[in-house]
């Protein structure tokens, strides 16, 4: 039995600052009135996050006929968040304050040819010794960086074990970065990523069951079940993007033949349209982007090549995602990345009838399909977001991974 | 925020009982090290369930050096559950004592053209009165009657929003059966059953994310995630049945076409006979459990056509199953019901190589795939099991669903 009285304090520590960071300045009651838990369970976590200067008094209100009721804040000033999202071709890092506003950016280009992991890993220390210097923050006032990479991510020993794009296999890329970056580091993936980033500022707050959906270069699910990150036994789970939706269809990466991904992440959407109409000027060869974005006006401007080709997507998306619906019954299967992002409202319109053409009625009439409403990029907010679970995490416990002494560090020990 | 201390505190007593049930006699100090909860939580969690008369007080063992610890044990006579299967062609019932031993069966048959509501029941009702009359337990110590009905199950208004076998809607289930039964009821599916029965008493035990697929007529998932079942937002979680596996394959009833349920389900498999073999004298058609009962034995006898069936059956299920692991990364996943248990090892062994070849490395190596140990019927055991979490959880809570006076009951009002 692995669930214990400390996860639950540790999930309600969330749910209340998740609740604070939504409605600041709030008072404890109507803390208790948003979260179900107790005023006194409330008062104690609001203490103990006014203890690690998460959060800060603000004043008072009056109560009807009561004493007046103190109201908390976020304290934004109270620390800095850094999120990296290292990606196929680009590494991107956000430095965020308390209350996850973005405070400063930083991009570099992963040219082809520059994916060894050292070579990534010097993106990243650029990247983050960028940020920190942009937001003029003290080094001791970073709380910890979240490390997203694509693929299977061994969290507890920091290994990036298997990362598809880049073929890298058992790659200790926390120790890497340690040797760069003195801040805590936690690694994990995009899936997750985004999942963690809809649970506390997106379409998944409040939500018990959840699915965010990833439509990118590669596909998969990051899910929310009962509350909370479902993460499975190794930390793999989510990789709806290699569930078979066409026994003995296209072959993919991971080596079985018609996994979702081949159908509905960018390449299989260009293998949608080159089948469609192989010389159709939508299409350009080598860039996913610039051909997304070209279905994307072709299908505002009611072009009919472009308009097939997100039906065609949307109806493998469809018949995938009431795969998710009929499993899982979620409350809500959100769709985020930048494929979804691109091709937006017309997609999920398409999306929606086609799920309704596959899934059951009841698990169906339950489900709600939406866009991601969280405007940023979302891997580097919940990548953000997963320093900030380690830092709430941390409180009581021992400490989180910290780097060790290293040369070539973006910034100071703490 | 729906998790709550009392959850917990539920959840807890489950777990302590499940291991006093698993390792009687037993002692607060070895329940302490088994459940990884405090000794003063066990004791406290020990005192409920002597209070409600379901463990007892069983003598000492002597510790090495220390004063004797006092052992506890179920009380097998301190109570009875009963567990009710309503299948397609019959209603089997249990009578358990608490230690989940069966104390007596009985069977009806449910013919073609008796599948109205108020015949099934009126099945339930006389099998209900059977078992407690064969095992001579007195009516005030029934402690609730599961049922399981396949299909579509609101628990909370016991409904059967959906059986697709018999094209019942929306039919007021529970009600018609208080009418008879003044016992305690809950109402569940046999997804939920077999998965809960797993869960305490078979291959789920002590697992916090596991799968426990059905194979039988219909097909599907009961899914233990985070250590408890995972019903989903409407209770219809698991209907791995209705994921499409092949897009655009074999019509299901459910309207989709290509449901993994088309190509693993009892008359699926009939079908990759029929399509292998048309004449095939392991056919029998019209008759489910006489064809599967060939294939078992053809397989065991070598017969090419049997051993080859079996194998396509497996290479579908396989790819379905990785499914299941890629996605959810369970510890392990059980196969269950009548088809998985007729056709026994042959079939695991094959699933099992399938699944290898479909599945992703990390998650693969992370997961068992075994027959259910259950020996018994578990959707029985797994209904009995309903009414006693009904029992445990009602602990200082308002009591359970209660049959309104009526005439012709199987028992008299406790
Ligand atoms: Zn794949
Ligand atoms: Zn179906």
């Amino acid at each position: 039995m692995k669930r214990t009285s400390r996860d639950i304090r540790t999930a309600n520590r969330y749910e209340v600052l998740r609740q604070i960071i939504a409605a600041s300045p709030t008072s404890r009651q109507e803390l208790a009135v948003a979260t179900g838990l107790s005023l006194a369970t409330v008062a104690t976590l609001v203490g103990e996050l006014l203890d690690l200067r998460m959060i800060t008094e603000v004043g008072f209100e009056d109560s009807a006929g009561g004493r007046p009721r103190g109201l908390v804040a976020v304290d934004s000033a109270g620390g800095a968040l850094i999120g990296v999202d290292i990606a196929e071709t680009y590494v991107h890092v956000e430095l965020f304050d308390l209350a996850l506003n973005v405070l400063a950016r930083a991009e570099e280009d992963v040219r082809p040819g520059e994916s060894l992991p050292e070579q990534v890993v010097g993106h990243v220390a650029a990247a983050v010794g960028s940020v920190v210097a942009q937001a003029g923050v003290e080094a001791a006032r970073v709380l910890g960086v979240g490390v997203s990479v694509p693929g299977q991510v061994d969290r507890d020993t920091g290994l990036s074990e298997y990362a598809p794009n880049w073929d890298w296999h058992d790659v200790p890329l926390l120790d890497l970065l340690a040797e760069h970056i003195a801040y805590p580091l936690y690694l994990d993936n995009p899936l997750r990523a985004c999942a963690v980033a809809e649970l506390w500022f997106g379409a998944a707050r409040g939500h018990e069951d959840a699915v965010v959906v990833n439509l990118g270069t590669g596909v998969g699910a990051g899910l929310v079940l009962g509350g909370g990150l479902h993460r499975g036994v190794s930390n793999s789970a989510g990789e709806w993007g290699h569930t078979t939706l066409v026994l003995d269809g296209r072959l993919c990466h991971c080596g079985n033949h018609g996994c979702v991904e081949t159908y509905v992440g960018a390449p299989g959407i260009m293998l949608n349209l080159r089948e469609l109409s192989p010389r159709s000027p939508l299409l350009h060869p080598g860039d996913q982007t610039a051909t997304i974005d070209a279905l994307a006006r072709g299908v505002q401007a009611g072009d009919p090549v472009a308009v097939k080709v997100v039906r065609d997507t949307a109806r493998y998306l469809g018949a995938a995602v009431a795969d998710l619906v009929n499993l899982l019954n979620p409350e809500v299967v959100v769709l985020s990345s930048w494929v979804a992002s691109r091709l937006g409202e017309p997609l999920v319109l398409e999306v929606r009838e086609a799920v309704a053409r596959h899934a059951l009625r009841r698990p169906l009439a339950a489900t709600e399909i939406v866009l991601s409403p969280i405007p940023t990029d979302p891997v580097c907010l919940g990548a953000a977001t997963f320093a900030l679970e380690g830092a709430l995490q941390s409180v009581g416990q021992r400490g989180p991974r910290r780097a060790a002494p290293a040369k070539g560090r973006t910034a100071p020990p703490s």
